[in-house]
């Protein structure tokens, strides 16, 4: 079972970018943990982060054939993004969406999701727990459906 | 560490009720995977289901000392109780919302959620998993803060 | 042929309550009236009132195996309860909503019914004949489907 | 006692329009049972059905002289004519709006009713069984008021 | 110089129709008062009633070559019709549109006229005499243009 | 018979602001016009301008004993002033609101006037024949209520 | 194959209206087009203008038996009725609406349609040519449905 | 004369819930402190505390012939509950709705009060002092009505 | 201790306009009522009434060092002024809020308080009382924090 | 005469992505499909897909001085993009915007097109003969203008 | 060249008011300043500040003849005045709009501007160099226009 | 000391591109006459224009350690996204935000900048000036805080 873990725009800025709202851990950091749930779940991982919306659609879609199902954060991309919304109901891969803040505490245009209806599922608001538990959540899924 | 397992209206109908939207399993079934999850995870966790917005109130106020944390699933009271997101902030303890289902993916009125605010994070769509991940995310949280 | 009738919080007071709004019958003589259609439609029924929204859910859920079909007036329910459209969706049975007053005639709010999609259908407007002709809705409709 | 049944536009064409959702009864059908209802109750009827907005109009005013009241199903009109609903107020006959469909199932547009206001009460989602409840109604009005 | 003045909908029942609303006068004694204030003005006048949309599109097409401008009370219509707003554009004459009751004070849909953005002005509230501030209007208009 | 008419703000420009909106005329010309159609009528005015919202608010309170009538045109003020909103309906004093301009045919804010509701009706868009029937108007509502 | 072209109302003013808007050919011109690529296209077409909404729900109604697809330009009755949407739906004739001028520009209002759900498809901008557009494309249709 | 004083939901924990928001009294030292005003002002109270909306529509429904007026604090009630706002129109008695912050100040959804205007009127901002002064009120308001 | 009372617009024409919705009283009346309270509460007042925004924004500057605290009726200034606002937040002297009428009984517009947010709290609904509560608020407040 | 064919994000996916909403045909095919139609109409043809913005953007700039026209299919980016509407208005080439599904049966969000605006006109609904009609529509247009 | 500095409501208290969203710069330390850089520009201003809205707008109207340009700071009369946007309009001279904070991260009202659309352009957020800034734009604007 | 200078989409159209409302002038001559006041400031620039969103993410990200403050012209990306509004808050370097245009005076979405929230300011409408007036306006907030 493979599943790829996507992150969005400015992710790759983790630790530094807003610590008090996003905490003090790094991108790399994240992908470490996840690789070791990896292996206690008994799956593999790739990880892949971009700032161009496009580039993103494009991993997607090349997933299609690669991948069993598909961890995301479109963090800025989660409330504009019809493309990834479309290329998530084209690709037909399970995926899990999840974001570090807990978006019903923010700015109201953060609370409708583009791409939500075309996951499984959504996760927000546990840091970079949220990660953790949106892998475990799509392997649970894979094994079940 | 003490965990209370809140359960929303018409949830202990699960297995009867609209089994291609919510799933076969029962409420009965879910509380025993929680348990044994729990046992996994080193806590104790209590359940409790009610149709009645003030007694699930009620419980939250009970709550505050007895418990370390909350895994909340307010169903329908999600979309309209102001008393469940002022119970909430009013007891301070740290709460999972869980849904069964996508929200994203239902009608317009289930996308705001008035409890999700006074909480930690929200996980929603990954059917009886949901809960799984849910009592995952509040156990972690508590370790880690 | 068994069918609950379930009248909404403050339908008790009818009689004193607003009588150019709402009549000068009371709860008593409206269900007098039905157990007399009742019988002319050879049918039995049950009459149940409550203020308390979540009783109304318990007494839903409890129909399942008991009754046939539902006369319902939600009264201030209809405009606001998530958890009374949910249980009518989750027992199944087939409900005609009544209300005395027009609520086409009445404050904006009033024109949305939370709980009339989960419904068969709507009679608003009839005084107190409108219970009389959600009951000979419902039997007809069973009679017919 | 002498009672209006008017028919809005596309109702001639009930048993050959999407019979799912507007049942396989042809509109004869509905007058004959309504005709029968009629002789029951004691009362004469009039049927008329145009698809035209104006001679809608033009037959309302008509039946001020004419009728004791109305039962009319102003079908597509319902949510964008303001001239039935001067009309109706302008004549003063006590008149029930009915609808074959719920229309609290449909589309959004189909909630607001311009005509309802004019009306006594409204009745809606009992299929053609919608008519007979209406012409109880209206009658049941004119003899108690 | 020739106007043409138009009534909408339900404008024929005036002196009957909700008289505390629209006054007791009928509209043959409003034809009659615009004819004397015609001769007054040195003006020939038309006047034309119908209930039905297309009827008042078709009299406003044929106006084109015969009449000079027109004094209109689309009633109803202003509120819905897009077809006429259309053809008053179309036809390019200059039109005082006319209403008996003050807008401002009724319900809120009745603030938006489609037509007027076609006509040089409106009046409205002033009972009959709106009629006879209209046809001095429109000819001061066509005087001084 | 005495007619108080009151310009509101920047109408002391005509003339110079934006010609081919408001016309070339000044406000004296209109004062002039209005004096001579006083004459004919035979009623006494007074006129007055102020770009200070208050300031008009002082006038319409010492009107009320010293006039019959208004003819108001409130420019600016028509659509933000709460004030002059509640002092027309305190003093009484049967009003004509008047503009030059079509409003219909504006921005959409200039489509909602506060004033107008407390006002017996509003004419707009005959440029200054506006304040020539708004005197006929109110004359005329005078001499018949 | 027989295909109807409807036009709505004011479409037989094309030639002396708006000409800039709406272009100097006839609708005469447009009909003879049509009949040029009908032939070309190897169908047979009937034309019918009306101003009147109930007028065109009359004709949809009979095409039923008679023709094959619908090629309908419904004018102002695009945004507001519901009636030709119904009659659309009850007739079940596949349609291309079409639009002369390109909707996407003009008010608000217009962009909104009524009717294009219940056709195949749009075309709107391309001037008379959005008319030989929609024959072929439903010509088009047929033939591969 | 004896009043009514009613805390709506979460009121209980009051002095611990956020002590920064709500302040550090108890509910008891409000109910104290209520009590001594009373006798000051030669009154009679009873107090009454409950989380369950219907709850309090049963209490507010009893008051009816034992009390002459009610001093009522909805909480988190006072936003969506219309069974609250039909229970006082139907009981009839004076009421002054109280809150202990300024709901102007806090979220949108809390500027809007379903209560309020079945009440006399509202008093909120002032800390536990609106509860006294809504004691005032509503003391005063029966002594001059 | 020294308290501004402050009265907004139209607010001297108390006793004469609309007594139904505003009382027989005058504004003589309520300052010789509040001065008597005063003497009471062992505080000095000062009355103020302007029917111009900029006045009253004037008095609540020159407030800032000769007041402790206000009483302020803003009327139809507090649905509008900003500048009232900001100059309450600017010169940060507790304010309480007074209105004669219930604002949740009437027009939506006055629901929104542009003044309120910068207060301390609102009073509404009990007539020439509400001054009373209002000066016995600001009191309180002031000896208490 | 030089068209250029522009096909926007997620459509090189053509054939596999959810066929019974797009088709089973692959772009190839339909970019074979425009090659014949060409040869027909005598027209030269190039066509570019991009899954990115600006890629889409930068092509468009690039097209300014090579091609007379565009057929542009935006895709997701119909909806969001303000870049592809500036650049279509800043070369001032003619464009037909054309879409395989109609849009007016699909979610709101996507009625709104901010390109359309820009272009000539637009065609939606016709699976790949839209393609086909737009390539038509544009070389109609180039030898009309 | 000669430069008109308008500043609007409750500038004056600068310095002492809200220091930290303000600062702690007078109103004269910014005319000073603004007096320097004219010198340095080679300019002649005039400052003025009120907090009336009429005196104002009596200022622009004023300034017609005596000033090249104006630098305007409308303060909290940039979101509701009408009646300075009309001004700014009639005496057509060109406008820089400044404000000492950035309207974009306050209160959501604060974002639409009243006067904007009547100014050359609008500067924010800068602080009292906002005001430097205007007039460097004005001056530079009238020399190249 | 270092600023940055950023173009978004289509800014190197500039001088072909609708010059009625963009100018004759060129990027590189605006590019020009920033290195010009560089100099005359004492400052170094480097100035960046990219169509591609992500492109002018990872240009901000990069200038984090690089530069001391941003002139910023989102065009076409102010009004959607999210991104740039993101990593302006990450990085945190003070950016003043220019647009050529005024924002006021155009399409109604245009008035709501993502990015703005996230700048020191805003400067719009005076053409290639703003340019000039953003980095004044930026090396004055770098010299003074």
């Amino acid at each position: 079972m493979k599943i790829l873990v996507l992150h969005g725009p400015n992710l790759n800025l983790l630790g530094t970018r807003e610590p008090d709202k996003y905490g003090t851990f790094t991108l790399k950091e994240i992908n470490d943990e996840l690789n070791e749930l990896a292996k206690e779940l008994n799956v593999t991982i790739e990880t892949y982060q971009s700032n161009i919306e496009g580039e993103l659609v494009d991993k997607i879609q090349q997933a299609k054939n690669n991948f069993d199902g598909i961890v995301f954060n479109p963090a800025a991309y989660t409330h504009t993004s019809v493309a990834l919304r479309d290329v998530l109901l084209a690709v037909e891969l399970p995926c899990a969406e999840v974001h570090l803040s807990n978006l019903h505490k923010r700015e109201e245009f953060r609370l409708k999701s583009m791409t939500a209806p075309a996951c499984v599922g959504q996760i927000c608001g546990f840091g970079k727990n949220s990660y953790m538990l949106g892998l475990r959540a799509i392997v649970n899924y894979l094994r079940n459906n």
